[in-house]
């Protein structure tokens, strides 16, 4: 069977679609047909809406889900009268929210998620400049204004959760690799020396590091196993015996990844 | 009046935030500390995070609002108890799930947000890799292998909405400048001509491009008002004798611009 699930919002849909993909990953063997519907900001569009999930049910042999975010009621009440199972994730936690706060919700609608405020947006814009920059090692002049310096082997996750970082929590995230150079001299590359409360490290397991590798350049000796070995043996030893707090990566998102660092480093977010 | 909101969570805490965020939207005049609690993969940690909770609604003086995504059902019972408005954003959803489903939710925490599957991985980080190597115009070679390539003045929101395409929706999305040098010419240079259907256009209103530039070059001729004016007026005639959709970014987040470029150009996402 063939199931559809619709994301419906009158902003970018990514409310809807983050608490509908989290419900439904505690569903097993799942092979839904997702779609985003974004913008839907008048009557109009939600009959248009309507008429495509009927179609769809009709198509599927089975009612599709709708987790919907309208704020609109005359809207989210053409939904709901569709051929479908459709969740409204708002109107059950509105009220109890606008009686703990003794004040009635606006029923503004694409206020999240949109230009919160041109400060948060500067923030942002900085933050991401920021790890652009201080990518791979390509500058390390500025360090002395990095929130974070992650460090590690080559293909461990740093470049995306620099940017990750910067995204979405407003920190100003560097990272520098630790490469095969490095190997003889057991020690930190000096230039990461006066920065040495700053850095976090990442790792992973050999196997994966290895896999990971091997896509990007196919039996190299860069991508093979003794190769991984041997720098994750180096790197982990000198987070040792630097003192230097770490995380392996292996079995991560990047959204965990950056999570774990923000809580282990003790970063303080400039986004919400 | 002080009060604080937890987004509180086993995994990483982003469906909290977002759903939790989003409603809060809602209200006006809500000047809310807020906290991230991630990672709370036990009751212990739960009876823990109870205490908190207790000492700063005592603090506050006001019980705090609690946005809680926490699945294992004995950790959430400890934070009904706590002194705080506590809003279960899973319980509600998941029984109607589960009898449209005809199945039972698996109650594994962590899930969502966590390493999907490997595959999904690897497509998110090869359009990030693509996004770094095609920013501001820096490589042309693999235009072929683009989904979009954004265009557009400087300071536009590019390179933020090629990468968030890339973080979020696996989009490989290269971006080139439209500089002064181009001015002069009143037509697309030249290296974009055999891709003009994969073109997506950036505008903005002149007075917001003057205070963002500003803000990085403060007085600069590149920054002058006149300055932002004849090179929007110079793109935004190009985009409209070339024929290429574009959209006025000035009044939006980055989220917004991603969401908006996906729908226009109808770019088929490969993560979700």
């Amino acid at each position: 069977m063939n199931r559809t699930v619709f994301y419906l919002s009158d902003g970018t849909g990514i409310t809807a679609e983050t608490l509908g993909h989290t419900l439904l990953t505690q569903f097993d063997s799942n092979p839904f047909r997702q779609v985003t519907l974004p913008f839907i900001d008048s009557v109009d569009k939600a009959s248009a809406v309507v008429q495509e999930i009927n179609c769809v049910a009709a198509a599927d042999g089975c009612r599709p889900i709708v987790f919907s975010t309208l704020i609109d009621a005359a809207a989210q009440e053409q939904v709901a009268q569709s051929n479908a199972l459709v969740l409204d994730l708002f109107s059950v936690f509105i009220r109890p929210l606008e009686l703990e706060l003794a004040q009635r919700s606006s029923h503004t609608t694409g206020r999240s998620h949109g230009m919160a405020d041109r400060a948060s947006y500067g923030v942002r814009i900085e933050a991401l400049n920021f790890a652009l920059h201080h990518d791979d090692g390509a500058s390390t002049k500025h360090y002395g204004d990095a929130d974070v310096i992650l460090i590690g082997a080559s293909r461990t996750g740093k470049t995306p959760t620099c940017l990750y970082l910067a995204m979405h929590f407003g920190i100003c995230a560097a990272n520098y690799p630790i490469t095969v150079d490095d190997l003889d001299s057991n020690q930190l590359p000096r230039v990461l020396w006066p920065h040495r409360e700053r850095l976090y490290g990442l790792t992973i397991d050999p196997e994966r590091l290895h896999q990971i590798r091997n896509q990007r350049r196919p039996g190299s000796e860069y991508a093979s196993l003794p190769q991984c070995r041997k720098e994750l043996r180096h790197v982990e030893s000198v987070y040792r015996s630097e003192g230097i707090s770490s995380l392996n990566t292996a079995t991560m998102s990047i959204e965990e990844i950056a999570s774990r660092v923000l809580q282990d480093a003790r970063l303080e977010r400039r986004l919400f």
